[in-house]
């Protein structure tokens, strides 16, 4: 429970209505009830606030006399609610110290937390009040930021470095080999030893099962604040600029270089040896096969339809380069008919 | 063993021939021998049915005079096969009990097996007959239904509900936080707490790898009898109705609902804040970008061709607007020809 | 640090220059320095050698001219850059011996390494120098040849076969069960058990977080010297030919047969029951769903646009049926009227 002068207090804002009242949870503005505080995150919506039941709503200060309930006026109205909903929801954080059922050859912190199954290889270095979840693995010299925490079976690999306040999601895997191989005539392949680590920077999220490799002669490089979704897959020796945001299930090819504050759609992937400039935003489901110089939109995808529609439209795909060569047949016709007359 | 008439015993269906005959397997007619089982599910393999050296054979109403082997009738030979594999394959299950190395804060039924390496969490719920498998992970409060099975290193996060007689293969995450941020103007993103659930009905099979993540206010919710293959991605708020099939690296984006007995084909990938209603059939690899609001087959993929090809007709795929402009142009041309004729 | 002598006499090569000259590492030509061993590989970068500050150089016999660094002259530097580079980063192994806090129902050969947190389940077989990583689970009678490597996390389910000098990196699952189920008249699902085994031969290696599905009734099969990358689904009975390498989020459904030395880009997707035949090339993004009988390189993918082009371009997709309806009829009426002139 907090009072709203507690909020605005706290998280700033401009408070109009009783400092007073207090709100026990955020809700969306039609599942709000008494005792909630919604939003208004969307213009869009503004229908639903005439009807909304919260006790209190956030706004933006075009919406600031739209309403009469208590409000916080505050120019973000969706980042506000979710620096409210962090303070409703605390993380809920195991205890310090390393539980009897852990294997730990480095040294720890007295802050930091080591779950049942875990194990810590040596020389590993584990920052202040950092949380290892139950079954990780922390290979051998890999460094781990303060306040950065891991969930249940988590793995990195040797030398790999994490940095502050990031959050790994389990069964993500870091640091596994990059997919390198050169090829005998007689088609097998010799592996190329994968002697580059992963570097993380701080504040980055990492979805569940999530994997990133490590490079083969350089690193792999996660930026500062990005974002990863569950079941990605980066490959060797990628790069990914500060506060990108991944979006579950991409794949990113080997040595592509991907630039800041760039938003990549759900199963888009992107293809080896790329560049995509800051700012580009992929649509989900895209394949990249080309480097991006300029920052906006890019999509590549196909609309679905009922099958029978597909089957007849989808026949032709096969024969386009034909089709095009009547449409140009027809217009010789006539343009010679034309010069005919 | 078993006898062909304990089979028809337990299972039902007519029995024609010998019903002390016994089979020890159940095998395709192609690859059936001396004490073999095999089953006609589909009237284009009729032809093999001659030629079969199966023991006895599973038959449909209409096949039961085709051939002259012992044979049981049903309505659906290919779901009898399934329950006489089952009674051929019975699950090996583990020894109840929790093994010494697993370390278990909650309540375990003495029919519940708990393996080494597992870790259960105060507050979780374990019922009857449950078996965890070694290295799992069990969150704080978590309920686990009867007769449910967990492979080796499942991981559930708190406060999540499985139900009864699921199995869930190795891997799996369930209830990781959903990908949810808020965008500050310099590009920087909030966490929004994830503080739903995810809520499990009964007989639900989850394959291996697969994640399914918790709800950002509300829960994410997968119906009963659900079968899920390998390497799904399941976002927040997704609602899955009841025995739904979706198969291998399907991705579901947030807050999409899909309807009862759906089939979802591999590859497949939805986005999100969709609504699909019963029955829809999604080929596979295609990319679902609109609500559905009527059953059927759906599809959206393009024809795999020799890259040459490929190359020469899909460069009009860029160009299809200019194209179409010029077939315009001519059925101008013509027109007006026409007329002045 | 080699000699280059040294290096000729262990890998082959002819020696051009200062054999007693020492390097430490290998590069690339554009980041080789003093004491590095660089290597040309490809024609197109050959503008770079000039510039190459490497101490010495791999080069091919065409190129033995094109230098006037210390050279070693092998048929292809690629291969030969990977030798090196394995002599100069040889794997760090952990000790011998079964760790106190794992679990070993089976007998373990001496020179085998099982790590903290680690089970081995009862009929396993375990071949000499094999290597199991923390968290690792290996089911009842698995079979595990000599120098094979699992990583942390990895399991194996009952009965799978795996060759030798495997690398299994983490998270890897093998054998869980296939995605088999016989569907009732009410559209709820009869599971079919997986009763095959996963068979993988020698000198595979498998990236983190793959699934290789055990098998309906017959096994599923990874041919020798098959390279799997990360978060790639294998479903059930599929056959992968020796030498084949298939790149990272690769989905294949299952029964499907893939010839050896095939080479399938990521995130491409194989339906199920097809054939594939030796030396076949897929491209990135690809799904294919048709068998192909010849060798050759196959694409299907979408070329990416700025988004606005694609609203303008792909609208028509939907409607290439009728834009071909219009161009016969165009065609039509230009006949008529010719045959009318």
């Amino acid at each position: 429970m907090f009072r709203l002068d507690e909020l605005v207090h706290r998280l700033g804002g401009e408070l109009i209505g009783d400092g007073a009242l207090q709100v026990a949870r955020v809700a969306t503005l039609d599942q709000a009830g008494e005792g909630d505080l919604a939003f208004l995150a969307n213009r869009k919506y503004l229908a639903r606030l005439a009807q909304c039941r919260a006790s209190a709503v956030i706004v933006a200060p075009d919406a600031r006399g739209l309403t009469a309930l208590p409000r916080i006026v505050t120019a973000d109205p969706y980042v506000y609610f979710a620096r409210v909903a962090q303070l409703f929801n605390p993380p809920v954080l195991p205890a310090a110290g390393v539980h009897p059922a852990a294997c730990v050859e480095a040294a720890v912190p007295a802050s930091a937390s080591v779950a049942a199954g875990a194990t810590i290889a040596a020389g590993a270095s584990i920052g202040e009040n950092v949380v290892i979840g139950p079954g990780c693995h922390i290979g051998r010299n890999v460094v781990i930021g303060d306040d950065t925490g891991l969930e249940a079976g988590v793995c990195i690999y040797h030398d790999c470095v994490l940095g502050a306040r990031c959050l790994v999601h389990a069964g993500v895997v870091i640091g596994a080999d990059g997919f390198g191989f050169a090829r005998e005539r007689d088609g097998s392949w010799v592996k190329i030893p994968q002697s580059g680590r992963v570097v993380i920077g701080d504040d980055v999220e990492i979805g569940a099962n999530t994997t990133i490799d490590r490079g083969a002669l350089d690193d792999t490089v996660i930026g500062d604040g990005v974002k990863l979704d569950n079941q990605i897959q980066i490959a060797h020796n990628v790069r990914i600029g500060a506060h990108t945001a991944v979006a579950g299930c991409v794949g990113i090819a080997g040595s592509t270089v991907i630039g800041a504050r760039c938003m990549i759609g759900g199963q888009a992937g992107i293809i080896g040896h790329l560049h995509i400039v800051d700012d580009v935003v992929i649509s989900a489901g895209t394949l990249v096969t080309k480097s991006i110089h300029r920052a906006g939109v890019y999509t590549a995808n196909l609309p679905v339809q009922p099958h029978a529609d597909w089957v007849r439209n989808f026949a032709h795909l096969r024969h386009l380069d034909a089709l095009t060569d009547r449409l140009r047949a027809l217009e010789q016709r006539l343009d010679k008919a034309s010069s005919a007359d």
